[in-house]
């Protein structure tokens, strides 16, 4: 199911022409590259581990960044936005230094988060992979006139 | 008002007898390892730049990570209970990085979050520093025991 | 002189149809890139900050590393092979993390190293841009055959 | 023999009062820890790991960096003064790091580096345990008084 939407994601973003950065393993990862590449995008896995092979077939250009889990900083440093698909605590960590950057986050069936004394959640919820690069996109619009 | 409960967590861990690692700059940081410095406690503060002399005075033994917010990870992979106290992104990635390795998380005032479809935050939450401390010595207890 | 080297590097990695991955900065990564990109190279800079606007204006591709000098272990682990010129200490610490894990190094008036009791440098010297890329390319071509 | 040498370092070490801090695993490593706890010293090692359990039982500070070899830069950069027993490529690591930032290193059959146009290395050579922490200590000394 996650799987599923994270396809239609890659393949929607690679519609809109973005590039798709994302953590170069399986599941999640995966299935969102391979919507990328069979739509003629191109995806960029940064891994965990030292070891460049380890990426999926799907991968466009892989990072071996050899730093573990802290390879998620740099996953979520390095793209104007963040869309959540499900997800454990790794992708929690992303969206925590998104949102330190000021990175805006979309998530669709991801973490529900909020601050003591905040009554909502910094993460735009989507209800489908359509909505959500849809909203993403709008935010980088945005982004890049206000600037 | 942070800072005041953080002290007092700093002073109670360190009168049980608990090492306290941090991120080693000011604030809540700061006045935990004061808390603990003054009640005969040992700190550590892992830094995210490369001068250890960036340390806050109360800082027993300073690491200087190099790492930026990747130290975030340190922090929580070195640690065998985790208490937030109130916190922004950089916490919550800590608490995420935590939860992640299994590590359980005690939270004052701090972050709520929620996975899609589950009801209840994995963030066990104390009213009270004194609070905090008890529940977070009690989970340290019964981890050593059943493993 | 270096930049000129660089630059000439980029030049031929880009003919040879390489893919170029620096740190993203200036100096004699700038140079590199620019000589690639002049080419119709493409060019990766994985940068030890966290802002991506901070790479140089021929970088194709930004990653925002945020790791500071852990940068460097994602510059060595994801080549087939390093092209050191010049260099100071931040280039001595690529060029340990690559031969690390068995990658290539080729240098252009960069370091010369030797373990205590062994007599000769594990950098391939070069006296060109010319001769280290196509030493460079012949030893990637004959590492993915034994592979 | 590189053991036996480093034993005797984390030894004298100990005896001149200083904090050890190594990478937290066996070999060198967990002879230099040997050495200074059995001493009468204190020692920290820095793990590349997720998992504080994995450093030798000389251990008495385990900090999981959960970064991989990056954690040669937290090594590096938390020391006043670097002492390099024979070493393999991670070693080079450390010293590339820990020159980098001004900080002293002293040698004990490791590595000879020389940059391009320099005939020396920066590396100060000792010829026993004896001697490398004598100049380490002194160097420590001098530093903190031109400071």
């Amino acid at each position: 199911m996650e799987a599923a939407i994270a396809e239609e994601v890659g393949a929607r973003l690679a519609q809109d022409g973005a590039i798709l950065i994302c953590g170069g393993l399986g599941g999640v990862m995966k299935a969102a590259c391979r919507g990328a590449r069979t739509n003629g995008g191109f995806t960029v896995g940064i891994l965990p581990g030292n070891d460049r092979h380890s990426a999926n077939e799907w991968v466009s250009l892989a990072i071996a960044a050899g730093t573990g889990q802290a390879r998620n900083l740099a996953v979520a440093r390095s793209a104007d936005v963040v869309i959540a698909v499900g997800g454990a605590y790794g992708t929690l960590s992303e969206i925590a230094f998104a949102l330190d950057s000021g990175t805006p986050v979309v998530g669709i069936d991801s973490w529900s988060i909020s601050r003591h004394g905040a009554d909502k959640s910094p993460i735009v919820e989507a209800a489908s992979a359509h909505e959500a690069v849809d909203i993403a996109m709008k935010l980088v619009a945005e982004r890049s006139t206000t600037r």
